[in-house]
């Protein structure tokens, strides 16, 4: 794994920046570079996917025959494809003739408060946020030279959604990225023919126009799998990013940068609804920085057919986070505001949940790594592993009827229920920590959902 | 109290339904007639606000120099009236040239599931439901003869809106009922010198052509404040309703029928959001039945501005049912859907979270009476009571950590807690019961908010 | 024919107006009254046709397979009997859940100007206009009582466009009158079971409001042809009408009150489009007033797809004023003005055309009569006749290219071409007068169209 | 004068093309191109102003303290540069949070029927169609690459109109031509710092595009003004299109190339409204190709403000046909259709007029060239002169009431009048050939606003 060390003892940086040193446009070179610690240390991000797809808001929660297509981001694909759940429903409340474009007057964002979902995402104690500069339909949220015409200033809000938002969040002491999609699908530049016009005029000068204007320390690419990094020119673009842009301390990007490249090249690696891309790296935890993602419920895109059954409850989510902490991942959990800018109350309320329980037990999330000790059937157990330092976090996502017991330590210091002022009972004999847990009622509970135990002292 | 006794010695009439006797047009006949008993049993019902106001979706959630309006229904009137706040927003977002009127034909319901609506009225534990069919800006959600060009079969939904509504709710096996507004703030007609026009060819049309049509067997009427019910007919339309009406053996009524009659005349007397408009009556909990009204948030009508500091928790809910039915009161717990049908998911989880509360609970709830020797200071406990035969039930809101003191008793006998297998231990002396809470932890307590034990045979 | 005559011997009235006696509620009293002199001598008159109709502005402008539905405002009704045309126009311009009331807020009216109507209405030397209050679909120009949520100031314009366009009218000198539509087609009331109700709380309230509020002097009622004047009360507003309305003396009225009443009882007699509803009395020129209404184009209501092929050019039109004028009818020539509140250049130039026409032609037409000797193929021979006192007016609609002959006269004086200078050449032999055409080029000819010879001391 | 002559002695050119020669990329070269006879000899073309403009089509047709705006078109840099009558407007109709570009969607352009636009021009008598396929706003009405999410099929209309008018036009046998906007308001790119890009990336290519797409024989090239045609690679482009496109035979395009080239560079010369914006050159009849533009009423984009006083009549038309042709210009005449695909009658009318007027007087217009003889007066005597071969067209706009008499001849044979069958009189005195207009009244005159004398043989 190739995260600085929080000591920084081999290297002048700051700490959280990667070493001002030069890199090569080759992978070889590029993937030399570690992840900032900033990022590996804050294991919890906002995503934001929003665009004119959260005008119908659609996409079908339940199979239908067979079909099921979850993300309402995908509208216009599914459009374009023909898929028959889409043209239906789109053909019954919007019209044949009326063509995905004409919802960009539509996306009005009136409502959006920039400051409202900046504190919104503090309070939820995430440590980063990641927005949809573009996604695939080429909307952008900022005012892109190379998309003239269609960006959220020249038409919709009228207004540069993704700086207000930038501006905001880091208010809050937040740090800020985008979301940025290498393709778009009906671009007319966008096919074999013309892919380096693509690349040369429009793709480079718009992440480059993105980097220099609003300094994002989180680059999220997508979109990467029709051509080769090479094709793309990614290579380049990363040394650009690394050796001369504004960001090129802090900056983070992820491994979609090509065909060829998921769980492979480029940053961290990423994983969506739990489905890996490439097997390759991920599975093997802590072997290289990684990221889960995923939506509250199950599009990223407002979908505004999603019910109770579609969203996760705060226990999921907290567990959710939890599993991937301790496996060595980051989580970036996706919000999906309504086109009018408001952000729905149940996805308030789950964040805010989110908040309450890292306000207490937020000591066994950041700053931790997984336990290289820990056991392969957690999920089984109910019971997950962190660790920081000298302390051993032992997270339980059921409570404890039986006393818990952890193997593989060799020594065992004090342990104590986070939030609690009383210390928990636990002996350690024949490498095996067994852990009381309190006698606790609904009236001193430190909160729901799961509880910790921090070991100190361990070896 | 006139609520009919379960054994029903004295009449010959079905359970649930008030006798078939004739009443005059007159306060001191019509007050005779008790409230039929489905209802004081039933406890618990659904309101919904729903009409075009849910497509501005607007009242400022906050205070803004000493001025409050929280209803978003209210819309139209503080248009009228030039309330500062309102006006501003309009202007802003939909321009000085806006009608509310003009609001009619984006007020679509185009998503409108009364079958889904009814189904998770039915899993929130509600036994009724009480739909605005219409409210002061006079749109009706039925084709109203009396209002042809103004209801949602002739515009906006161009969709019966009410009847599609009832046939789903009693296909679950709920009663219906509607809320109706006596006064309309923008017709003609509704004005002094032509009160007995609006009256006769109007008002009591359209009220007998909702009944005869739909057959609602609640009368929620509203909007009684600017004449006295002899000026509304008040006393002929409830005759009519008792004697001749389809649903004259089974309908239910509220006190809202002239600028007089609130908590004096008609059937059940209404709170509202805890306010009691005539204090007679209301505050000796147990002489009248009654019902509270509120919303789930801070509105009626769908606010989109509301956030979580504004929508009770399940938890507050529970605590407020279980208020209201202790002082022998029902609770109308409103729902405000969107313009294009749906429910917003934070409401649809509250709604969840009492039906699973009431699943375990719901004895403690249903058919019970307030007990005429609970404390004054139930609040304050943290402890509630509710009687039905010889079942007391003491409903902690609070996690009992000290052993709980029932006084008032003659006798007692086993003590359980609902939802749960063992027998909790409890004691009598000296004219105290005093009840020790079972050992529980998350792992095996019987749900979260609210804890009920049973005492049994008591007198 | 029954018009007073200018001189008013026998009465002690204004001239213009009808004598204050007094009528009984039966045709037989109430088809004594003549009709007033201002409307015979008037001539020409512009009727106006306006209303939701003007937003999709449609009707096929050619026969389609033997159908041909030459009226836009018969739209709504179009859309109810489901005429084929219709409806695929309709589901693909503006969807099949998109009803014909949708079209409210559409019809904005957002610039229309009244005073520019009425200064082009002037200018077009017509001396009265005839505006729709309410067409067949019920959609009222002004704030009807009765139709409180379906007028122009509840929805759509905001507006009194009745009442800015009377008050427009009067301005410029011109009389001011309704059209009124006796049925609606989509109004619940308006049934064979409910027709009393109808006519006694909708129908005759609505149309004593628009008389006592505006005072038109011309009421144009249509629709009348389901019920018997009988049923409709015709009668008992006739006689109200004559006897205590404020227009009392000088409103004129036509014939359609009833399913039996055309060219048979009420005003004036009314056809359309050249069409007799009823061949009595009509044909008998002289017998009765009577008045043509059509469109400039081949409809009433504004229809976007007519083109020049439908539009009738200004010689068309001033033909056929002097065809109606010399057989003793009036012309009530439509206009169809656009949703937005402009009235269509072509239409304004063909009014402006006529109006120069008549600047210097129209003594041969204002207070004129039909000569009672003039012979039956006036069309064919392209000459018309007009007579006013002692002066005969001989209106060549084709250059007279050789003498024109006039019989019947027993005395001839002085001959002269209007808008020139020099007399004519003529000579009267053997009861034959002959009239020789001035020798005129484009340099100096009268304008074009049409031209009139005075005859000045007929016998 | 450089156009080709008709026999084309010297070249093995097709009539009406230009020579198959080679042409540097200089002024120098490109300046010798002659102008393709067809377009000398067409003499009268349609302009088709078409655009986002068309939905709010506004603006001020009359002068409000001394600011005049006559031009629709220009709405949107009104906007941008605050002008406040157009500020005013837009904010009380669309309001101050709608943006120009928001109009797109209402361009819908959906009763756009190609082919009926081609027989109106047709008929009109014109040779030769000229649409904006980008105005300044920078929207194509064809799907170009260059501007991929602002043209007609990607939003609005939905559809190729460049294409689809193209294809119609050719197929009633008239030339197609392109109107192009060199700039644009809103374009990013369009700026002193990127105008290298701009040309390069985006004019260029979108030029070519059309060409190669569609291949117009007419580029009217516009909004030149704020570069040189140096900055803006005009030559280059020129030399391109005169030497490899497929157009390079039939091409003809005007003199807007840059700030310096209007009357010196180019193709055919200018003026708009008898601006002449170069003074150079244009002055001279006959020294150079040359055309006017102007529209039928005040203003290019439709405006539906216009009235009858804005509209030239048909007189005045002819008459302005005529004033260029007998000095040597062409008359390209502009339409603008309204945003729903129609052309409003009365331009309809105009345009039918002219094409009568030319079915019998347009052997005096179509291939003729000036007369060099023709004297400066000819306006205020209304005697106008064209030559073609040995016949001299002698064109009266005002109908002859004395002799005509031309001077400059030396010899002059038979006399007729277009459209009669009679020879006119006619004497040849003194070098005066004296016409003796015959005697014609409105029944035998061949139509109206002019009339043409054929004087053959002429030297």
């Amino acid at each position: 794994m190739k995260r600085i060390l929080g000591l920084g003892l081999l290297c002048m940086c700051v700490a959280g920046e990667a070493e001002s040193q030069q890199y090569e446009a080759s992978w070889e070179s590029l993937d030399k570079r570690e992840t900032p610690s900033w990022w590996t240390d804050a294991k919890f991000g906002i995503f934001i996917h929003w665009g004119l797809y959260a005008v119908p808001a659609y996409a079908p929660v339940d199979e239908v025959e067979g079909v099921y297509e979850k993300y309402a981001e995908h509208y216009e694909n599914r459009l374009i494809t023909k898929n028959e759940l889409f043209t239906k429903h789109h053909a019954k409340y919007f019209g044949e003739d009326f063509a995905y474009r004409d919802f960009a007057p539509m996306f009005k964002a009136q409502y959006f408060d920039p400051d409202n979902w900046a504190d919104l995402f503090q309070k939820s104690g995430a440590k980063y946020v990641v927005l949809t500069s573009k996604h695939h339909d080429g909307f952008c949220l900022w005012p892109s030279k190379e998309s003239p015409r269609w960006n959220s200033v020249a038409t919709g809000p009228h207004r540069d959604l993704a700086g207000d938002l930038t501006a905001a969040v880091r208010a809050k002491g937040l740090r800020m990225g985008f979301y940025y999609s290498l393709l778009e699908w009906s671009h007319p530049l966008y096919a074999e023919a013309t892919i380096n016009k693509w690349v040369d005029r429009h793709m480079i000068p718009q992440m480059k126009d993105l980097v220099t204007r609003y300094k994002p320390e989180i680059i999220f690419s997508d979109g990467e799998w029709d051509y080769t990094s090479d094709k793309l020119k990614s290579e380049q673009f990363l040394a650009w990013l690394y050796n001369e842009s504004p960001v090129r301390e802090t900056v983070v990007v992820n491994d979609r940068w090509g065909s060829e490249t998921r769980s492979k090249h480029g940053g961290y690696y990423t994983t969506e609804y739990d489905l890996v891309h490439n097997t390759e790296g991920i599975g093997e935890a802590g072997a290289h920085a990684w990221e889960e993602s995923r939506g509250i419920g199950t599009s990223y895109g407002y979908n505004r057919f999603e019910t109770t059954d579609h969203y996760f409850t705060s226990k999921q989510l907290i567990d959710l986070l939890i599993d991937k902490v301790s496996n060595g991942g980051n989580l970036l959990l996706n919000v999906g505001p309504r086109a009018d800018g408001l952000i729905p109350v149940i996805m308030q309320e789950r964040l805010l949940d989110m908040g309450q329980w890292l306000q207490v037990n937020g000591e066994a999330i950041y700053g931790t790594s997984a336990w290289d000790k820990r056991p392969p059937n957690m999920k089984e157990q109910g019971v997950f592993y962190t660790i920081k330092g000298k302390d051993l976090y032992v997270i339980c996502t059921r409570w404890p009827d039986k006393p818990v017991r952890v193997r593989g330590l060799e020594k065992a210091g004090q342990v104590r229920m986070l939030g609690t002022q009383a210390r928990a009972k636990s002996s350690f004999r024949n490498g095996v920590l067994t852990i009381h847990p309190p006698a606790l009622h609904p009236g001193n509970i430190p909160g729901n959902h799961a509880w910790v135990f921090r070991v100190e002292s361990i070896q």
